[in-house]
């Protein structure tokens, strides 16, 4: 958590990227702690679901050493952390979808890169030392075919890509794996969902119909076989993003694909890389080959860039042809603001801090500029078409979010989400996958009233919010302050939650802040899918904590969200190895250690049985015990 | 937010502390960029109410220059943020209340200490190298006197601290000489508080009732007269506490006074000492000497000390001496385990992590090994008539609160909030404050039952959480997993919120960890403000948020909880001071910043009037109207 390094650490990875040079990030391949990656597999072969497995050492009692079964949790780290994979990322990951697409026989491999400008930047020289060598062209969906998986669910078909996720969100069946005992899973406490659907046993069939019903999406591009694939849906566990990206003032290509695999290391579900510098299209491929995860983008900024930045200047073909080209690559959802209605722009204007969404703010430049309906609107059947036929996913943009706790929940903000809504009928009508984006900056007495709305003018579409911040006051620490208000609406329903870094408001984040950003991120999700309810999700806070209780120090560190931390700061005060062992820490050292003192009642009242208030003639009696259990060794609790 | 500085930087401030030459930190002085201390006066010139003033420069419009009036914040710093108060801490802050308390003609000052502990410490030689030099013995209640503010507020009198106390809560008020208009004030978002009486205007009167009803708390030991006086209760701002303290190993007592000026430079609104190490007397009178804030303490570790740490030793007589000694230092709330009854004890057999009060389970080892009920609940009533011999406050101490989240709200738990109800009634006999403490490790779906549960119990007496942490899962994040819970349970009604640092369950914070900490908890405690609707709250947030649209830059970072972090993580990637009026940040880069984009749509719509979908006829108009908007520059927003 060093403020120092404003850029990666060690040797230099800056502008100078050489593709043929080109190296995965050492931290982000070092092994997780006590973990290895296990697969489980299912109904095929061809699927494996990849899990991290902590191993814990086992608890000393009087009876000998009781073993701790080794943890299995929800792994987005992809091939990075199995020491049996060989990572080279200028050949990118394995096309682990590649059998079940090709099986599926609904797309065709193009001669050419359909996009205009995605050919030029193939074809010119200058480009050669930065570029990802693809050895193949990409896909599209043969003439007439529908390929999202949304349409596949429609018609009662299970993909493997379904069968896979089913695996992957199976919290009970990873508890029964981990031996958790049934007594055990059940007394994780009841939750409170607010009326969703968190089912016991997560089935394909329950993933597909949740899909169909268009309460959950699998972002997933045919042009991105590598991806792990994953879902977003209110019934499932909450899902985090983390964005990446370059801008005009700094990073390059490497430390780019170095935040990918870092943000995925520490918990990261998606990605998306909202790059608005230089070679964007380069940078995207390199991240796409080697992501396991989705990769979303919002494609007015490549725009943008390529009419230099004069928003007047966009156009509706120039920005056909940008969806085009990024979803040849392989993106896997875009965020539009289509909800940016001329009409909607004066309602902006006595806000205190106006449009903050960038995307937002250049389609408000653009309608205003011409008088004319936003070309994302005017077009959006259109844009069905491409996005049907490669399965992109909409991630329709809050381009009038509010950017302060002044503007929350104003009328600029419903208003585009009633058109959000509009606009997902649409879309569905073409069975293309929808999620809605929301704010942003909420105080906390606001926060349900937007979950609510959300969900009935979008019909349940699942919700992927920004925070929302609960108050303006804390630059440097919006990690935390959006993470409070991620927490809540995540526990009222929303689906995923965009990260914020402490550098938001202030500057570009590093790999030190998306880490940060990432931590506060996954301990808000996992705080909302333990209050929803989530049958096994409880069994990694049970895990932890009974290693806390037992002292077993590197089981604590390797069961939290982020061991190296944990260690270090145990290690500033009390480095020693047979701190480790210690049945205390530097807070209360060895006399005052609640813990410790707690140890050495258990004996004493293993059963459980109360102790009644004694009438006087059984004093003599109490008196008698008194001696007793100082003649055990007057200690509070016991080994059993 | 360094790991590096495990002990403060700079030179070696460690064992060997000198009386003599003790100096205050000097992080702790420095003045807080733009901001001036001023003062507020009370009906009497010896009521001046310290506030912090932030100024900010003015908004660039067309026609000129408009200023942006200062900000009047609430400020806990003290004296060490006054730049005409002089600072010596040898000779510990001004008696402020000296007066008051004078006036009120209630007390005796004794001739020598009460505490037969106090008079041997005070006597013993080898301690004067480390003694704080009193001029004066301590003060007491005459015989059949009581000296509490809830004593005097339920026979109707508003004391100086009352009125005080009113002057610096009235955020309205505050608001008003900040010259935010009346529009302003009441466009801020209704607040949701469950219940509670947050008024428009906190008078004396109301400050007295809420006393008087034992709603609220204002800790202020007639010992300690340095005190800046504060309250504690549902209905007034939540308050954050602040924890410093050594251990068997570790700090000194010049780290422990750093950590007291440092806590109270950020936010903090009470501190207590938690120490279990050496020289517990001693670094103790240095805080109180020093703290413009309420001192809490817990009692049972002192005494634990004095038994060399075998809590079987300890007995009533050597607590009541303790207690009594450290009431004469000036000690202003007491945390007390009355409610660990013997016959509770059993009920955290079963638990996952036992009992994880280190008073609690002190408590719960004495209560088995003589097999008789805790001694702080026999000798209650005796414990009251020390109480308000001196007004000290009552924190009463939740020593079965849940240490993990599988032990939350369970039987142990809340038989304990019962005892702690009973408790509360007989203090209230006694004319005794009241404060009860709670949990702890709480999933959000539980955290509501708790405050509920609470205010019934214990007939609003105001409730003071540690967190909760809403899951265990990361430790080194746990301000973050507990900062989620506390905003949550300020907004329910929690009166205030212990914080937690990064180091909780690792080991002993440092100087940063103590910042970080309170800054987190200054976030939840604002946030609950804002939720439940104080008038005047939102002040803060909507100054920041205009400062951050115009990019003042130097006014957004003044205006946050941190500016020194906001700035150094602006100025990491865009550090020249050209940026400081750059229309930019490093974030987007000039083309893209959305509010550089928004800037320019103000003119435009500045009356706010809506475009309704124009008919084909109107499109020629329209036309007109593009050209008119390029031919007036083009830009999104203009000046008025």
């Amino acid at each position: 958590m060093s403020t120092e390094s404003a850029h990666p650490k060690g040797k230099s990875r800056t502008q100078h990227f050489l593709a043929e040079k080109a190296e995965v990030d050492q931290a982000a391949i070092a092994p997780l702690p006590a973990s290895r990656k296990v697969y489980i597999e299912g109904s095929r072969p061809d699927i494996r679901v990849p899990m991290r497995e902590i191993s814990q050492s086992p608890t000393t009692t009087s009876a000998g050493l009781e073993e701790n079964p080794p943890l299995l949790v929800y792994d987005t780290s992809g091939p990075y952390t199995d020491p049996e994979a060989s990572i080279d990322i200028r050949r990118g990951l394995p096309e682990l979808r590649r059998r079940w697409i090709d099986q599926r026989d609904d797309c065709e491999w193009l001669d050419d890169l359909s996009s205009e400008y995605g050919r030029r930047r193939a074809n010119d020289p200058q480009l050669a030392p930065l570029r990802f060598e693809l050895k193949r062209t990409p896909r599209r969906a043969k003439p007439g075919r529908n390929v999202t998986q949304l349409h596949y669910a429609r018609q009662g078909i299970i993909t493997p890509e379904m069968e896979f996720i089913a695996l992957r969100e199976n919290q009970r069946r990873l508890a029964i794996r981990s031996k958790v005992s049934e007594e055990e899973l059940a007394h994780q406490h009841p939750g409170e969902s607010f009326g969703a659907s968190i089912l016991e046993d997560i089935t394909p069939e329950f993933v597909r119909a949740e899909v169909a019903r268009g309460r959950a999406i699998i972002p997933a591009n045919v042009n991105h076989p590598e991806l792990e694939p994953m879902i977003i849906g209110r019934n499932f566990l909450v899902k985090i993003n983390g964005n990446l990206g370059n801008s005009a003032l700094s990073s390059s290509i490497e430390e780019e694909v170095d935040k990918m695999t870092w943000g995925i290391r520490w918990g990261a579900d998606t990605i998306m890389d909202l790059s608005t510098g230089k070679n964007i299209h380069e940078t995207r491929e390199w991240i796409i080959r080697n992501s396991p995860v989705p990769i979303g983008t919002v494609p007015i900024y490549q725009a943008l860039e390529k009419v230099a930045g004069v928003a007047e200047n966009l156009t509706w073909e120039l920005f056909r042809d940008t969806l085009i080209e990024q979803a040849e690559q392989g993106v896997d959802y875009f965020t539009l603001h289509a909800g940016v209605l001329l009409r909607y722009v004066p309602l902006t204007a006595k806000r205190t801090t106006g449009i903050v969404s960038r995307g937002g703010s250049i389609m408000a430049k653009w309608c205003l500029a011409h008088h004319r309906e936003n070309f994302l609107y005017t077009h959006f059947d259109e844009i069905c078409e491409i996005m049907k036929a490669y399965d992109v996913s909409f991630s329709l943009g809050d381009g009038l979010r509010p950017g302060s706790i002044r503007d929350a929940n104003d009328e600029a903000q419903f208003a585009e989400l009633e058109t959000l809504g509009e606009l997902t009928r649409i879309a569905w009508k073409h069975d293309v996958q929808v999620m809605i984006e929301g704010p942003g900056h909420v105080p906390m007495q606001l926060i349900k009233e937007n979950m609510d709305k959300q969900l009935e003018c979008c019909d349940e579409a699942p919700f992927y919010t920004l925070g929302p911040l609960v108050t303006d006051i804390a630059p440097g620490y919006d990690h935390i302050t959006s993470g409070i208000g991620a927490a809540q609406i995540g526990w009222y329903g929303c689906a995923m939650l965009c990260y914020v870094t402490p550098k938001e408001h202030l500057g570009l984040p590093d790999k030190d802040d998306v880490k940060t950003g990432i931590i506060t991120y996954k301990i808000a999700a996992h705080a909302a899918d333990l209050a929803k309810g989530h049958p096994g999700a409880q069994r990694r806070d049970n895990a932890l904590s009974k290693a806390r209780f037992e002292f077993r120090w590197e089981d604590q560190f390797n069961l939290g969200l982020d061991p190296d931390t944990a260690r270090a700061f145990h290690d500033e005060t009390l480095p020693k190895d047979s701190a480790k062992v210690a049945h205390f820490c530097s807070m209360c050292g060895p006399k005052f250690c609640s813990m410790k003192i707690t140890q050495e009642v258990r004996d004493r009242f293993g059963d459980g049985s109360g102790i009644e208030a004694l009438p006087e003639e059984a004093v003599e009696g109490m008196r008698g015990q008194a001696e007793r259990f100082r003649e055990e060794g007057g200690e509070l609790y016991r080994e059993v």
